[in-house]
C-alpha cells in the first residue's frame, strides 16, 4: 500500500508539472491583447529564470488552500503561477552581482550568466509585472473583488514592507549581524511573506470568510518560519551537490541565522513545534486539511 | 490677461505639487496594514528616486483624462501617483551601470550613486510593486471592476510587451541599429506605452464607455509619439544644463532615432501633424477637452 509521504510526493510532483505547463504557456511567444511585441531575448531570459523544474511549493500551497474552501481550481492554478513568476523574479534579482552574486541556481547558470546583467534586471522586472497581469487577466475566473484583494495582498507581501524590504535587510545584515529579533523580522519579510500569501490567497480566491482567511494566514506564517529554519539547517549540513547551489554561504558571510544563535537541537525542536501549531490551526477543517498539514511536515523535513 | 500657455503652466505646476505631496505621503515611514516593516535605507532610496521635482506629466494626463469624463479626482490622483512610482522605477533601473550607466538625473546623483547598486535595484523593484499596491488599496475609491482593468492595463503597458520590453529593444539597438519600423516599435513600447496608459486610465477610472476609452488610447498614442520625437530633437539640440542630464548620448551610442533617419525638418512637421491628430480626436468633447489638447501642444514643444 502507498504510504502517506508517497501519496504526498506524487501529488506535489503532479501539481508541479501542471504549474510548469501553465508557466510555459504564459511565457509563450504569442502576444497578449494590448501588448505591442514580446522581444525574444527577454522572453527567453524570463523562461530561463522560471522554467527550471522547481518544486513549485508556493503554487501548491495556493491550490491546496483554495481546494480547502472549494475554490475554482483553474483560477487557483493561475494565481499560483503568478506567485511563482514573482518568486522567480526575486531569485533572478537576488542572484545579480550587486546582490548575492551567485552563478548557479538549481545546477544551471543564473540568468545574468546565461544572458547578461541588463537582461537579468529586465527579466526580473518583467516577471514581477507579469504576476499582476496574470491575476488581473480575464482568464483568471474570480470576482473583481477577489482580484483586488489578491493584488493588494501580493503587493504588500512582495514590496518594501515584505520580500523586497527583507532582501534589503539581508544585505545590511552582511555588514552588521542583527540580533535575534532582527533575524526573525528579516526572515518573516524575505521568505515568510510570500509563503503566507500563498496560503492566504487560496482563501481569497474561494471568497472564504475573514476568520478562515486569518487562519490560513497564520498557517502560512508557520510554514514560512519552518521553511526558513529548514533552509538554515540545510545550509549548515547539506552539500552543494544536493542543493544545486553553493552552501555554507551564510556562515562564510557572517550572516546571522536562528540556527547559529540558538543551535541545531533548538532548531529541530522548533520545527516540530511549528508543525504542531500548523496542524492545530487546521484541525477545525477535519480530514480535508490533510494535504496542507502534510505540506507543513514536508517543508519542515525537506532535504533540499 | 493671463495667456493660454500661462494658465496651462500654472495648472501643470499646481497638479505637480499635489502629486508630489501624495507621493511623499505614500512613501512615508508609517507601515501600511499587512506590511511587516519599512526598512529606512530602502525607503529613502525610493524617495530619492521619486521626489525629484519632476513635471509629473503622466499623473497630470491621468487626472485631466478622468476629469473629461467626470471621474473621481482623488482616485485619479492616486492612480497618477501609482503610475509615477512605476515610471520612476524604470528610471532608477535604466540608470544602473549594467543598463544606461547614468550618474545624473535632473541634476542630482542617480539612486545607485547616492546609495548603491543593490539598493537601487531593490528600490526600483519596490516602486514597481508599490504602483499596484496603490491602485488596489481601499483608499483608491473606484470600483473593483475598474481596479482590475487598471491593474491589467498598467501591467501590459509596463511589462515584457510594453516598457520593459522596449528597454530590452533599446539595449539591443546599441549593438545593431534598427530600421525605421524597428525604431517606431521600440519607442511605442519604451516611452509610448505608459503615456498611452496615462490617458486611457482616466477613462477607466471614470467608467467611460469603450469608444471613449478607445479615443483616449489613441490620443495617448499620439502624445507618446510626440513626446519621443521632442525628446530626440532635444537630445540633438539642447545642452546638458537645460536638461539636467547628459545630452547627445543617442548619437554617441549610434542609436537610431527618427530624427536621425528622417531629419529635423521632417520631425518638426511630424510634431505639428501629431498635435493636429490629437486635437481632432478630442473635438467631440468640445471645450472641456481644452486642457488635454493644450497638453499635447506642451509635449510637442517642450524645451526640457
Amino acid at each position: 500500500m502507498e504510504q502517506g509521504t508517497d501519496i504526498f510526493d506524487r501529488h506535489l510532483r503532479d501539481s508541479a508539472s501542471r504549474t510548469e505547463a501553465l508557466l510555459s504557456q504564459l511565457l509563450g511567444s504569442e502576444s497578449l491583447p494590448q501588448e505591442i511585441r514580446r522581444p525574444d531575448t527577454l522572453l527567453q531570459a524570463m523562461r530561463h529564470g522560471v522554467l527550471n523544474g522547481g518544486k513549485r511549493l508556493r503554487p501548491f500551497l495556493v491550490m491546496e488552500s483554495a481546494a480547502l474552501f472549494g475554490g475554482n481550481g483553474d483560477a487557483a492554478m493561475r494565481v499560483g503561477a503568478a506567485l511563482e513568476c514573482l518568486h522567480c523574479y526575486s531569485l533572478v534579482h537576488d542572484d545579480l552581482p550587486a546582490m548575492d552574486d551567485d552563478d548557479l541556481r538549481r545546477g544551471k547558470p543564473t540568468v545574468h550568466i546565461a544572458f547578461d546583467e541588463a537582461t537579468a534586471i529586465l527579466a526580473g522586472d518583467s516577471l514581477l509585472t507579469l504576476a499582476f497581469d496574470v491575476i488581473a487577466a480575464p482568464e483568471t475566473e474570480v470576482s473583481d473583488r477577489a482580484k483586488t484583494e489578491l493584488v493588494l495582498a501580493l503587493a504588500r507581501a512582495a514590496g518594501l514592507g515584505g520580500m523586497a524590504g527583507g532582501q534589503a535587510l539581508d544585505l545590511a545584515a552582511e555588514k552588521q549581524t542583527p540580533d535575534e529579533a532582527g533575524i526573525v523580522t528579516l526572515q518573516a519579510m524575505k521568505t515568510g511573506a510570500l509563503l503566507r500569501f500563498a496560503c492566504e490567497s487560496g482563501a481569497i480566491i474561494s471568497g472564504a470568510d475573514m476568520p478562515d482567511r486569518q487562519r490560513l494566514r497564520q498557517f502560512g506564517e508557520r510554514i514560512g518560519r519552518a521553511f526558513q529554519l529548514a533552509d538554515d539547517l540545510l545550509d549548515l549540513t547539506a552539500d552543494a551537490a544536493t542543493m544545486g547551489k553553493a552552501t555554507g554561504k551564510d556562515a562564510a558571510r557572517g550572516k546571522g541565522t536562528l540556527v547559529a544563535v540558538r543551535g541545531q537541537a533548538w532548531a529541530e525542536a522548533e520545527l516540530d513545534r511549528l508543525v504542531a501549531e500548523a496542524t492545530e490551526l487546521l484541525t477545525v477543517y477535519g480530514p480535508k486539511a490533510g494535504m496542507l498539514i502534510e505540506t507543513a511536515r514536508f517543508v519542515a523535513n525537506r532535504k533540499n
